[in-house]
């Protein structure tokens, strides 16, 4: 990891920008600049140089650590997360600051070690440098596009609250045949209680868990409906039988603009093979509720511990154990930095972007958000069948490119938005 | 096992009783004989010498296999479970034998050492040796006594059929952002199946599922009634919050005369600590259902399984293996043997015995019934708070004794029924 930070700063540095490493309570940070001009803006551009684990190393067709080109795309691990779209933005400033011997704002780069674990000492990095990574907006290319040739602005994320609850009963597990029928079985409850947070309709039942939900607009509903075909596609990538969502919204509606309550694991009991008569004493439920603006995290676990008390069966009990949340994201990609981010995407590509939220959650972005009061710009270069986290991890060579265009037409646009705000 | 199927011979040899230790697939059977009077009815006492483990050793108050008298019971694994309650009738038989010279009926003893591991090699002794060990009724104390002092007539057992269902979805676990919302979670909908197992009276709602159930006759809810305080126990043996059960009968007639559907144990995605965000591929529910006559359990498990096929919700796949299976048991106390039974428990105790249904099951009764096609007396001995299968297992010295004399009582009294069947 030191000698990866170490090769971010010295790329920096041979290129002429102030870069220095910084320590953390785990992997260094990189940070470099490039121009302290008070009259322009300071875009903070965002990357990592942590990887996921190679394994399993088997299914790799090229060695995950040696780089190799075949058929126009890039394969090895970090090739698309993130270590080739960071250093697109890289030379993109590279070249323009060699090229032009100025650039349209000031820039700072901040390349984390610890993305891949959930960046568990950045914020607190963020709260210690905030001062000199003060900026007006942040610009990531850290997530996907639409479709190979599909330019693609990402300007919503879904947040996320955790809660996981034991439905505990009897003192030990009963035998099922001594005592089966005149107690609650906690097992039984538990999924009683899952049942009880959907309708049939996919719709989450919970009292009052949709009461601020931010309505999807008509532009959004168009700018969906403009994507390529996703719902083929999503059935493929899932391998699931058939898709299944809340009545009334697009796949892609329920994935990126509406909130979910979903099961990640569940346990009790006996889980071995063959049978195991017995009644078990308590039965355990994780849950993840993903969120959309404007839902307050806080007030969404309130109200599920409440739909969770009000209809737990007799005979048994409750323990709710809340655990972390982050808010959801959404910037406006018709206005302001949003639109300078569209524009960059539409020169760069030849055609306008596709406009779309993300089911997913980027904690860091709802951290920058709340530490610096600044919009974060998502510019994914990854295709959809890039394997991130997956053997035969792959970068397209032509986005490769694009995002150092890409870069070089954002820093314009942004620059020509005017002064510092 | 070879050194205690050895002392159990070496007994009865020492009685003057036929005996031979037979070898099976796994630990030995003692069979011994006495009587082969073809005017006599021949009784089949059927006992265990084997025990279940003495963990966890640290909580028994004296060492597990070094019996110890104190207040009036004597502590030791297997002292009640079955050491000492077939021994009871070891000595019974061999009392009488001393003392009269004579049986009023043929006797063979049946002792086997795999109780404890479900019998897995009985029933193929039972066939090989059908002819050799034809009795006309069988008699077991290897149950228990609703309370101390009270005879107990077992007249009851529920049946058992077991199912496991796995749910699948997705051909991989699923990041639950980035998916979830348009795919149905295989954790929520087997969760959905369980709660749809039941109403909200605790009856199962499979359809057809009571329709072969016996109700329970009026003598049979007056000899409930007349049984000592219950619920309370039970709250305290299991530790519950609360007793619930089907709405409109007892915990005592939920458990022995009313059929149940229970989960032994399910499992879906992440069970380790903290949150992972996905969306499982599958998970499975582990269930069985007690069954009472006359539901026949392979046709519960067609109701079963078109219920789950029928509840099944969308974007899932279901997968159904079926288990074991054994019938209910049911004799009857007021006539034949069972009245003899009844005769002897209150000859023995002084009071008329509670006639009880108990809720599991003992499969090797109904191997019984299936191959000599004969009834089984099941003649408890054990307390309540005998603890058997847990630390300072105990047995009553007194029911020891009442054992002895129970034995003598019940051969009297079925000798009396009159010759063979």
């Amino acid at each position: 990891m030191h000698a990866c930070a170490a090769w971010v700063r010295d790329r920096f540095e041979g290129w002429g920008l102030q870069a220095q490493i910084y320590p953390t309570g785990g992997h260094p940070v990189v940070v470099a600049r490039l121009g302290v001009d008070k009259a322009k803006k300071t875009v903070l551009i965002y990357g990592h140089y942590d990887v996921q684990p190679p394994d399993p190393l088997n299914e790799w067709k090229t060695a995950p650590f040696e780089p190799k080109v075949v058929d126009g795309r890039i394969y090895g691990r970090g090739s698309s997360d993130n270590k080739g779209q960071i250093l697109a933005h890289m030379l993109g400033v590279a070249e323009a600051w060699k090229e032009e011997g100025d650039l349209p704002v000031n820039v700072i780069f901040l390349v984390e070690g610890e993305e891949e674990i959930g960046s568990p000492h950045l914020e607190q990095f963020l709260r210690e440098h905030r001062s000199g990574l003060q900026c007006d907006v942040i610009a990531i290319s850290d997530t996907g596009m639409v479709a190979q040739g599909c330019p693609t602005l990402t300007y919503g994320l879904r947040g996320i609250t955790a809660l996981e609850f034991t439905v505990t009963g009897p003192s030990h597990d009963l035998h099922s045949g001594i005592f089966g029928g005149a107690v609650m079985n906690p097992a039984t409850a538990a999924a009683r209680l899952i049942a009880s947070l959907h309708d049939a309709g996919g719709r989450v039942a919970i009292d009052g868990f949709y009461d601020a939900v931010r309505p999807i607009e008509d532009w959004e509903r168009q700018a969906m409906k403009a994507l390529p075909e996703f719902d083929a596609e999503l059935l493929e990538i899932t391998g699931s039988p058939s898709l299944f969502g809340e009545e009334g919204f697009s796949p892609m509606e329920q994935i990126g603009a509406r909130p979910t309550a979903e099961v990640n694991g569940f346990g009790a009991g006996y889980q071995g093979e063959g049978t195991k008569t017995v009644l078990p004493k308590s039965a355990f439920v994780k849950l993840t509720f993903r969120l959309v603006p404007d839902q307050d995290p806080e007030k969404i676990l309130d109200l599920a511990e409440a739909h969770l008390q009000k209809n737990l069966p007799p005979g048994v009990k409750l323990e709710i154990t809340r655990g972390h949340s982050g808010a959801a994201f959404l910037g406006n990609p018709t206005t302001g930095y949003g639109k300078a981010a569209a524009k960059a995407l539409e020169s760069t590509f030849g055609r306008p972007p596709a406009l779309v939220r993300e089911g997913g959650s980027i904690p860091i972005v709802e951290s920058f958000q709340r530490i610096f009061g600044v919009e974060t710009l998502l510019l994914g270069l990854a295709n959809p069948d890039c394997r991130a986290h997956s053997p035969n991890e792959n970068f397209v060579v032509e986005n490769f490119h694009a995002g150092i265009r890409l870069n070089r037409n954002l820093l314009r646009e942004i620059g020509n938005m005017g002064s510092a705000g």
